[in-house]
């Protein structure tokens, strides 16, 4: 049995995890995998925090991570404060310093991957990071090693836990926007301040590492179009679902001829998909590969001990390295490795189907002027619904259309929005089969 | 870049998979991950199959496996001839002779788990498996590294692609068990003789295989209670999805403080739950860690190209050890490592709920007899249906019960179908919510 020394820096909700995982399952793990995981550091700048920690005569406790992570004793280093600075300091002089790293911060890698993973390769150091996609779902091992023989087409994730849960909120009780937010909130689920998540960064963060992984390039956060679930109303997942869709906030990336899609943006999802079911906080990720055909994962996307399992998970690999085949990393992983140079689609260019939903004052004559700018601009219509006709008052009318190119329907949108007939902005939400 | 030779053993379907996997993705393996996967040689008792590999000036075909596996330039040993023997002698041999193997054969490791790690021990070969179970799924793996820190609580496994085609054949149309069985016949999907998947032994060493790696002990192959889907019929599947249910081929281990269940047999699934939706050929595993709750792993469970898609990623596991850490593997995991000792609990002890299917002739009384032996045994009744009422013919009563001990459920079972009044064999299908 060989003790692999770890420090913690971050001891919030998932450290807290951490902490208690190693104690209450530290025996099975030795019993398993022959390491035996210590915690010899815990470091965190809120006193309260560090006092949680049960104390130990050999468990160093301090506010500043430098210090603990320049200890001789320290094989691996977690990182879980989250946040691209400092946190980026701390994971570059660990890795500089010849320390592992471990880490859940999707901010972080998605901002400097390239960085991050050079200071690994220059010093020979490992660094892991399954929890910062998915949570407790083992997505990042399933693209490194599960499909790694694959040319990955595409991946559809529902990668943020707390706008699936306000989705489902919504559609479960007809319930608006805001009211969804603010019980998400009271429930913990969602900040006080939510921008990160209500408007899709979090999800494009999380797109970019899968991507990055699955395609072997580099991709910057704003190469990735981010729409969030604001602009979402009840009408809208109730009309959807009378054609058979739910609204989901997807993440997708699409390896195409022509280049590859990066997107995220409320899609509606045909309801009988394994997607459409995924629930509350829950995550799931769906890739289709050149051999694996559609394999799909899911699990618990945030909370504790979930993601606490995924931490620990790459605590183990190391060590299991670390210990059994000595300690320096002999061949980092190739982060970068395309081949292809396919650029990135710009949104206008991409191909789908849309539900619009059109806010008209009822006057005859409208529906034939709506369709016929559609139709000049080379968009066909698949679906048709207009209800609760009250002549002269605002009713909505929703079209599914057939594919279009996106540049051509933002141009007739922004020609129908101009219409005096036409109230408001039009609600436009894409549609994937 | 560093070349692995690898050996293959049997060019059947899969076999010609995992051939043409290096061939078309050898280049993309090779950026990834820093290997060069080198097909030394093939071996098949069958010259067409042989044949059916594009002839190369380095590339070895022979129909003795003995000879291959001897070479000094062989890494890798790729068995996939299935079956126990002569498979056992040919990765015993390799094991032995200091060949890493990958293998998809379940019926192998079921049979003989112990003996082949041991020989891996002994001389510090790796051994992985991913494709014995789920086909194209990385559920090894994510009971191996992903959910290593957890204690597994359940598993709920649809792990036979052929009875779960014949299922949702029987659910779409209605059809009876050997009519969707001939289909599934018609089209490869079942063997002509289909008697190792349809008695659910295939799912049972399979969930063998998964209980042995999650449990940390050993377990033979007739511990595990295994009932196929021959009994199934049209009309159970309906009466079950009017209350709400699938009928699915489940292969279940828990993990409770009286012991391990382990157990395949057709099953009541809530309509709602993904298990429910998996189709066709389609394989799917639900797993409950202490940590992780409940996450589920969804794919092919079949095919050449899912089943060689993990084969190649096993190979590409240890060609990466071999080439950047050494020819040994230096900490063979460890399969055995259970501290709890804890027994199979006998079916008999198991508690569950029921799906009764009685053939009764309907007169006054006979609901009232079956139901009070019911009682009479301890098994109370959570709801009655009792359809076509057309006296004095034989008409189907429905019964679901709550939680009840199947011992004591088979004591009632046995009287109630000594009744005159009953005829033919009482289906008895359990639950699970």
């Amino acid at each position: 049995m060989k003790d692999i020394n770890i420090a913690l820096i971050g001891v919030g909700t998932i450290g807290k995890g951490v902490v208690e995982t190693i104690s209450s399952n530290g025996q099975l793990i030795a019993d398993r995998t022959g390491v035996n995981l210590v915690l010899r550091g815990v470091c965190d700048r809120d006193k309260e925090a560090l006092a949680s920690v049960d104390d130990d005569a050999a468990l160093i406790k301090t506010s500043s991570a430098s210090e603990l992570i320049a200890r001789d004793d320290i094989d691996i280093v977690i990182e879980l404060i989250g946040g691209v600075n400092p946190a980026k300091e701390i994971v570059l002089s660990a890795l500089r310093g010849g320390k592992h790293v471990v880490t859940a911060n999707k901010a972080l890698l998605s901002n400097s991957w390239e960085e991050i993973f050079a200071a690994a390769s220059d010093s020979g150091t490992y660094i892991n990071f399954e929890a910062s996609v998915g949570g407790a779902i083992p997505v990042i091992r399933a693209i490194k090693e599960g499909f790694v023989a694959n040319k990955i087409k595409t991946i559809y994730g529902i990668l943020n836990g707390t706008t699936n849960f306000i989705l489902t909120k919504m559609a479960a009780e007809g319930m608006p926007f805001k009211e969804a937010l603010a019980i998400a909130q009271e429930k913990g689920i969602a900040e006080r301040n939510p921008e990160l998540d209500v408007s899709g960064k979090d999800s494009a963060h999380k797109l970019s590492i899968l991507s990055m992984l699955a395609f072997g390039r580099v991709i910057s956060n704003d190469e990735v179009y981010t729409e969030g679930i604001s602009g979402v109303s009840p009408i809208d997942i109730a009309c959807a679902a009378k054609w058979g869709y739910s609204i989901k906030l997807l993440a997708i990336a699409k390896n195409s001829p022509s280049g590859l899609q990066l997107r995220v943006h409320p899609t509606l999802v045909p309801s009988s998909h394994i997607l459409a079911n995924v629930r509350g906080e829950d995550n799931a990720i769906s890739m289709r590969g050149d051999l694996v055909g559609e394999s799909l994962l899911y699990g618990k996307g945030a909370g504790a001990r979930p993601t606490a399992s995924s931490v620990v998970s790459d605590v183990i690999d190391i060590a299991r390295r670390v210990a059994f085949y000595g300690k320096k990393n002999p061949a980092p992983y190739n982060v970068v490795h395309d081949r292809s140079r396919k650029g990135i689609v710009p949104m206008e260019d991409i191909t789908i189907s849309y539900y619009l939903r059109f806010s008209v004052t009822d006057r005859p004559g409208v529906l034939a002027r709506i369709a016929s700018m559609l139709a000049d601009n080379g968009i066909s219509i698949a679906s048709v619904s207009q209800e609760e006709r009250k002549e002269g008052q605002t009713v909505p009318v929703i079209i599914l259309t057939h594919k279009a190119r996106e540049g051509d329907l933002r141009k007739a949108i922004a020609k129908i929005d101009d219409f005096d007939l036409v109230k408001g902005r039009t609600v436009v939400i894409r549609r994937e089969e």
